[in-house]
């Protein structure tokens, strides 16, 4: 018997223009457009394998390995039924495509990068999810249709299903139909983009982004004029500042962009707080490097971006990011050695937190900090969208169910 | 040979409705009206002694002892230089009037909060120099028009020249006239209006109040709508919660403005930060404490507001004050006693931080800090304007000079 399954990849986004608020809770429509940028798959991925099997007696789901619940009516159940809609059209007009639609399904996905790296595994699990039902059902449809579907599992997710640089435009339509993701640009266009996470530790549950946003929505009332007056301003600028290979445009928006974000967080009643003391002082060094880089002539050199925790992610480009990371190891001192992928530190470049701080930096910007406070430092950069992989990287067994690890 | 001299104190005030910016830096006119509640005089005060004398060679003043220089066409030379312009007008009426104008001016002030307790000395320092001043010229003028010039000394000094709730009328005119404060409420109006202050350590210099704001300004698109469009509306708000003595509105418009302030700020380029990991912390408990109390059916218990620093200040109903500083210290325990000016724990009523904590309140919302994390805790309550005091209590000696404590 013919086995039908599929196996793809997908990447992390990060948002340079964040998504924060929906105008419909249900379809998940955003209240404005947002920019992120597509993170290396070889660094932090989910994968996803999904397999459809008349044997099947329900659609089921392993997370990491465990079970969860598919709710009906929920995102995963969304997700699912309207891909095997899209498989439904394949098989009328083909009257040899096996009826993939009428069987149930098996999915198992695996995030590389532990939950308790604050990472938010959503944007790449739902789009690998996507990926591989569409894979396995031959889906003759575009990523940003694709995108579309994975929106309503979970909004950045379809950000997830370009690489490079993309945008998710909100739209205008009830459906949601003119609401999607596009490339703005293609990861070949501007590799030199790299990107450093600080996972920083916190002591306290923040609260959960859907009920945040929600909460912003319904509270701040600065949410409303960044809405209709700033973020489309900030689009068209950081699209053309994309296509220019502008750092010090891109960069300035990022940060006005992470700051303003937090600002209607902390607008909302009872205000949202996501960055702490550590969050802070990451800020405080990342404008001092700018201050005096660009008091030398040398224009901005790094980018701080924050989503709905405390984690630093710093965008810089590649040959900005061995000060970068000296400088963080200088202020967070880690308890093991830096996880080095582009030999930053190879042999006669020194040790990474011992190298002399830039000229003209202020050290007194922030206090150095206790082992722990940032837990983790990955160095990763701008990379592809949802990859395709062999079969002989299946998650499934020739059960149909989970291997085991 | 006749002494000219008179002793003033003037109290603090911590606003509701934040003041946040400047259209004319010079004149220090806002870009929005304000609303505060003066703080009792028998808590914190500074107290002015001015002194006319023919002898004097120039104007002089000392802050707590330490003499300070008054420069030319700065803050304080332009306060002194426009009461003895009041002053001359005095003499022009009454020819028998001493010519006090022509006369230099000894000036002492003294601050009963030390500097390290992080509170802004320079709304009451400015309204006590302007009340004293007023007081040796016998200026037949209102507390309104005293408040004029103490606006350009320090913008939020013009709310100390009244007890009770005060407003600030931004204006319109260029030249400040229209731009003052006015009493709202006396302090009789509603004197269970009390205050808790929680000094919080702070690492880190804070940006100036003077230099963030400015750069709000120039940077924030947010702060633009804030002052457009939400602060008219809550300055209305709040003065009908203050007549209606609605205090669950008059918090509830208090902790959205505290947390707009601190979002605007937060969205300004650089951003700034006042609040830290502690500032937070309170602000967690506060929610708290308020969500458990309206769930069971009893109204909203305080409101935190912060200024341009990590300190918190909890306006409650007197009632209510036992409870919170009991929650405070149970969160945040003190290296001494409780200053207990208003016997909330008196024989019988337990030992602060020790008592149980409000029903249904939810102990998991903040952690535990060590000792020092707030420094101090200051029970205050709605207070009176500027007072006159006897000769007795005087700052200068008869040499004219700062008498030596």
């Amino acid at each position: 018997m013919a086995v039908y399954q599929a196996t793809a990849s997908a990447p992390v986004n990060i948002a340079c223009i964040k998504y924060w608020g929906k105008r419909d809770t249900k379809l998940i429509l955003p209240t404005n457009s947002s920019l992120s940028v597509t993170l290396d798959q070889d660094h932090l991925r989910s994968t996803t394998t999904s397999r459809a099997d008349a044997s099947f007696e329900k659609d089921r789901l392993w997370l990491n390995g465990t079970e969860e619940e598919i709710k009906e009516g929920g995102r995963m159940a969304t997700c699912i039924a309207e891909l095997k809609t899209l498989r439904k059209e394949v098989e009328a007009k083909d009257a040899h495509a096996p009826k993939l639609s009428t069987f149930h399904v098996h999915i198992s996905s695996f995030n590389n990068f532990p939950t308790a790296a604050g990472l938010a595994s959503s944007a790449s699990g739902f789009a690998a999810l996507v990926a591989s039902l569409a894979q396995l059902y031959a889906l003759p449809v575009t990523p940003s249709a694709l995108s579309r579907i994975a929106r309503q599992g979970s909004g950045s997710a379809c950000r997830s299903l370009f690489g490079g640089f993309v945008a998710w435009e909100m739209g205008v339509k009830a459906d949601g139909s003119d609401s999607f993701a596009v490339e703005v640009a293609p990861q070949s266009h501007w590799p030199e983009m790299h990107a450093l996470i600080c996972v920083v530790s916190d002591d306290k549950k923040g609260t959960s982004s859907t009920a945040g946003m929600q909460r912003t929505v319904q509270t701040s009332e600065l949410l409303q004029h960044r809405i209709k007056h700033v973020v489309p301003a900030r689009m068209d600028a950081i699209k053309k500042a994309i296509t220019a290979k502008d750092f010090d445009t891109f960069a300035t928006i990022t940060m006005q962009d992470s700051n303003q974000f937090h600002a209607v967080a902390l607008d909302t009643d009872p205000p949202i707080f996501y960055m702490n003391d550590v969050s802070r002082s990451i800020i405080a060094l990342i404008v001092e490097l700018n201050r005096a880089s660009v008091a030398a002539g040398k224009g901005i050199k790094a980018a701080y971006t924050y989503d709905a925790g405390p984690n630093a992610v710093i965008y810089a480009l590649q040959h900005n990011l061995r000060e970068i990371v000296n400088l963080t190891m200088t202020y967070f001192p880690q308890s093991q050695a830096f996880n080095d992928p582009f030999s930053l530190y190879a042999k006669g470049q020194g040790v990474p937190g011992e190298l002399p701080l830039p000229e003209g930096f202020n050290p007194a910007v922030a206090k150095k900090f206790e082992q722990g406070a940032v837990k983790n430092l990955i160095h990763t950069r701008v990379g592809d969208g949802p990859r395709a992989l062999d079969a002989e990287e299946s998650l499934l067994g020739s059960d149909g169910f989970p291997k085991k690890s």
